[in-house]
């Protein structure tokens, strides 16, 4: 699957709710805005700081990723969902 | 076509949706922010940085793009459109 | 004309929209927002830098530009309608 | 627990009232923010700075610690309720 | 008259539109932001930098300036109308 | 008292009005913002800057301080009540 | 008069409205926002810079300057009324 997101963005494969016992990880039912869990599939060429150079990014591709569920942009290739979101909307790794 | 975007700003020939097919990039119907296709016909010299100098673009001309939907100005150029937008508002390259 | 736009602004003459058939610039009648074209008739020594030094602005006295509509002060000289801008305003040059 | 948060955040085991005699942190009922207490169990490699370079967090794993209460978002791992927060919702170390 | 304004700002005297015709800057009745003109009479030592510089101001007194009409502040002085206002207020020079 | 406030935050004790008038400190009735006074009991290791480095704050352990009413967070130790606060909501030292 | 304010903040013994006729500042009663007049009692070491050194205040302790009317804290030292606010604030020394 052929797509580069740009700067410090990351594309990941969300990872629906079923599947996510094996990690343990379920969220609770409180209104608290409800992480999701996803598997990063490819990652920019990380954000450009003042000096002009670039910081390479955190999570890289095959992290299995926590993030904000409101975050980011859906899109379709080749029929499957995927995410496209800014690494500061990712939480934490597992 | 002679146009010269200013600074980070791009010019791209947004590619209507039949086209999208041979990418497989279809947008689900979500009331999510629907991002679109489009191709690269112009790039700026880059964002002006803290130091004076000019960080260069990541994205080139005859780049695909995805870039979000409300973004830019639209424009006319001999009967075409084109849309003028800044590169942070550019998601992934295809 | 003798005025001289201060810090990174610029001094354009707004062109009508028949003139612009030569440049093939017309805009669609979205509701988007419709940038205007004009010729740059004086430019500011530059923004200031954090390390106090100017950086030269990108547009030219003469260049033909297209800017975002509702930017700018107009005002009248020796009357003829001028149009004061920041260069951030300006999208592209032609 | 093998959950890593990215930069600057901090995972923590928020600690229920009744414990907190312990250590004579009781929150008074002001409408004031109600801070919480908890104990940290997993720190981000910290803030990227400017120029690059990550900026170590100042708590540890161990640190007990007292943190605004609306910040943060709460996950479940192997059946515990933990916080994922900024740093900078910490407000001190006991 | 013996006022230091500080930091970026500048004193003026606005110019009452009559005079204005001597310069042929008299502003269109469109409900745009109408621009005033004024003479500088005293300038600050300039902005501080984030390096504690100072960066001189362009604007000297004697200059004869276009400013955005509802900036800055009005005093009277020795029964003469006063403006201070930030050379961020000014927009060009004639 | 074993607390370490964050960064650039402190803790301290706030003085009740009566004892305010040894140092004639006492409040007009103006809708104005009413500062308040305190002693400070901990400090923080100061502001995280830019480069990396920490700016040691200005007040220090017993310090007299006038602070911002409506800042900070009320916490009780050991009974007893106390207010941690960022240095920026301190307004003076007495 | 033991005060030190911290930072970029300055204390000011306001001077009512009778005394102004000296300076010939008087304010027009416009709905403009209106100065106000005052001597320096005190002033702080400074604003901290991202380098962490401290940039030093224009004004001195004796100084009479115009501020803008809404700013700062009042308080009461002594019986007489002060007010405490940001150098940012003060637009002249007279």
């Amino acid at each position: 699957m052929n797509i580069k997101p740009l700067a410090d963005r990351v594309v990941l494969k969300p990872i629906e709710a079923e599947e996510k016992t094996a990690f343990g990880i379920i969220v609770p039912d409180t209104a608290k805005e409800k992480p999701q869990q996803g598997e990063v599939v490819a990652v920019g060429i990380g954000r450009l700081l003042d000096n002009g150079e670039r910081a390479a990014l955190e999570v890289t591709v095959g992290d299995r990723v926590i993030y904000s569920k409101y975050s980011g942009t859906e899109i379709k290739i080749e029929g499957n969902e995927y995410l496209i979101l800014n690494e500061r909307d990712i939480l934490a790794k597992l």
